[in-house]
């Protein structure tokens, strides 16, 4: 729309900044909080006007915390530093030209780095994406916490016989985010909600957590996964390993070894690939559609141009990082001194990653993790597991509340935000409508 | 969909309640509450699964606080009670086979409480259901404030020139709402985020208010009023009394006095009407749409049925109430009375509306009120009507977090939940679309 586009504009050509970020991930805000902390003019885009503070989206698709809570403003962080911020989508970057397309203007840049994530992959999977629940942005966990409670609402009015098919809750994906959300529905299942249905019988939910490799949590040590897999079953999940989907209907999921299961809600975590923008040429990528970097951080092509975090393809020790939030954030700081070496006309420095450990929580008082070469299980891991989230998530208020809400949730076993919010058309799926009655 | 539908039914019947109460407002819930604590069956209906605190509403849709805060699960309220729940939308009352007809399933009643609350009303003002923006969900809040951000995003990037359009906010209607929510954006104006936007000049926003009578809250004394008015206008706001809205645009306000203002974004706090739900036979109703009831709040066709709150016409010391929360209450605690009299084969008793005052906060510690025949105003008002909102605010953590938000907003001047979460597609409209850009 030309006649709006040309308010935006400075003169006849692109608004210009020296350096760029695309993204306000972990990645990208370190980079441009790093860069504006040293007094260089950034501008960082995201389509959000917040940071996403995804470790904890299981909790508040499982009505643990209040969304606002893990979302923080970007400008905030930003404020009274060198920081700019644009809200956009970014539409296509054009390398020869230096200048990023948004749906709002033009940028040209001299520095840009690419740092837009990762976004659901439904690894080919027939009626996953329009079936399937996905747990990557705020929206996508309101939607969950929705659906679950939309389904106890509509069940807890059928005659038992038409109830199973509502209460069983496939959940693909046995990786940290699989792990912790199932954890987190036992223990939902178990809270002060069990004598607020008194007509639904709690031993009919079934959760099913379908794993395609042979054991869960494949990137910590075998033993870890058989701990979680061992606390799940215990606390009545239905663990299946070696176990694809291979097509996912508004009513079933059908796997790989013939066998079904009837659901009317299936929460995707299983795969992720690289978020790139519409480029102006193909860059050299990885499987997951990552891009190739030198050790630096830099495109291989474009020594102006850095990729970071989920976007982009970094090896330590000839082995692949593995997409936690430490790894962009070290990266964020990486880019931002490479950047200022640059602009002094020095040569930029390899990424060099500090491991501090792996976690994950496995529901109320249990987790597992390794630090270093230390293993940790069961409730020293689940409360170092907090602890670390709670450091690190964004706000002061926002940290004492969300403590609240643990204490909540934990020590009372309540669930605060039991509460369905989305419009009704979003919420019920064919089935549910079904069931639910007329609409 | 007659396959779902026969799931639902015990019998070929509808399913059966003693008594039904349509709504989880004030007036509803408390009537349901009452009644489940005296030991009868009593099914609630509400097409949400949680009660709203609307008198908080504003403070949503000006970043002070979470909209989760003051939505509250109206099963949490009814738990280990005799009180049923049913989310569900109710499509027709048929009084003569005392049957509700919802989108889920019919429900048959002995006795029913019509407390169906109230909608906005647009007073045939052309283009006002179209472009204004209410101010009477949980919804509405979230989507107003994600506007105001929006317009803040878009305008930051925009030459002087065009910025002001998006930068001028209408509000219609000068009760206390209005009054309400013109105070806390000046405050929002003043707080943190000042220094967020450093694009932006904050003197070129400007807020408008726009009443239709020749005085602000027109409930209180005239005394009150003015006393708002004056503080209102001290803060910058442009108070336009006896100026009635024709007609709205996507881009401009026009009034009675032939005056236009330009503007994107126009609240509409003007007009309410009972929200009845398709009834079968028409019963008489006063000029908001009320039900027109006998001094016991019974029908006055039907003595099993009762309507109260926003729904109901009713009158003391031959003056219509005025539509407050307090009176709700009060009149849920009287219904379940009558209804238990009628139960035990007694007379119900009439209403009596024992009012312990009105209040009405201005912005950061200021408000005006009437307790009794005391007026109170300033800082001591501010101060009540913080300290009544927070007591009857349901949820103990809700309310701790509330007063957390509070401290933050009024002692720090900071706004904790400046997010824009709505979709992008439900923010622009045509206006800000052009300014924004392509999209």
């Amino acid at each position: 729309m030309n006649y709006g586009r040309s308010h935006w504009l400075k003169s006849a050509t692109a608004q210009k900044f020296s350096i760029v970020v695309i993204g306000a991930g972990f990645g990208g805000l370190q980079a441009a909080k790093s860069l504006a902390r040293s007094g260089k003019d950034v501008l960082l885009i995201d389509r959000n006007n917040y940071h996403t503070f995804v470790p904890l989206l299981y909790q508040v698709a499982t009505a643990q915390i209040e969304p606002e809570l893990i979302a923080y403003p970007v400008r905030t962080i930003l404020r009274r530093r060198y920081g700019h911020f644009l809200m956009a989508e970014v539409e296509q970057i054009d390398f020869s030209e230096r200048v990023i397309r948004t749906d709002r203007l033009d940028i040209q840049y001299n520095y840009l780095v690419v740092a837009t994530g990762s976004q659901t992959q439904y690894l080919g999977v027939a009626g996953a994406a329009e079936f399937a629940l996905p747990l990557r942005t705020l929206e996508e966990a309101v939607t969950l916490r929705d659906r679950i409670f939309a389904c106890f609402e509509a069940a807890s009015r059928l005659e038992p016989e038409h109830r199973q098919h509502l209460l069983t809750f496939a959940i693909v994906g046995g990786g940290a985010t699989g792990v912790e959300i199932v954890g987190a529905f036992v223990e939902l299942l178990r809270s002060r909600i069990r004598r607020e249905y008194p007509s639904l019988n709690w031993r009919e939910v079934k959760l099913s957590l379908l794993q395609a490799s042979d054991r869960l949590l494949t990137e910590l040590p075998a033993k870890l996964g058989l701990a979680a897999q061992k606390y799940l079953q215990k606390l009545g999940v239905d663990v299946r390993l070696e176990t694809r989907v291979k097509q996912i209907s508004d009513t079933e999921v059908y796997l790989s070894d013939g066998q079904k299961i009837s659901t009317a809600t299936v929460i995707w975590v299983a795969g992720l690939e690289a978020a790139i923008p519409d480029l102006s040429e193909e860059l050299l990528k990885s499987s997951k559609g990552k891009l190739l970097v030198r050790p630096t951080l830099q495109s291989l092509t474009y020594p102006n141009v850095y990729a970071i975090g989920d976007a982009a393809y970094v090896e330590q020790a000839n082995k692949p990082l593995s997409g936690v939030a430490p790894e962009a954030l070290q990266q964020g700081v990486t880019v931002a001194q490479n950047i200022t070496r640059q602009l002094r006309g020095q040569e930029p420095k390899p990424f060099r990653y500090f491991n501090k450990g792996r976690l994950a929580i496995i529901g109320c008082y249990s987790g597992v993790g390794l630090i270093g070469k230390w293993k940790v299980t069961g409730f020293l891991a689940w409360i170092m597991w907090l602890g670390v989230h709670l450091v690190y998530l964004p706000g002061l208020r926002n940290r004492l509340v969300v403590l609240l809400c643990w204490l909540q949730t934990y020590l009372l076993r309540d669930r605060p935000v039991r509460l369905i919010m989305s419009p009704r058309r979003l919420l019920a799926t064919e089935v549910i409508s079904k069931y639910l009655g007329r609409k």
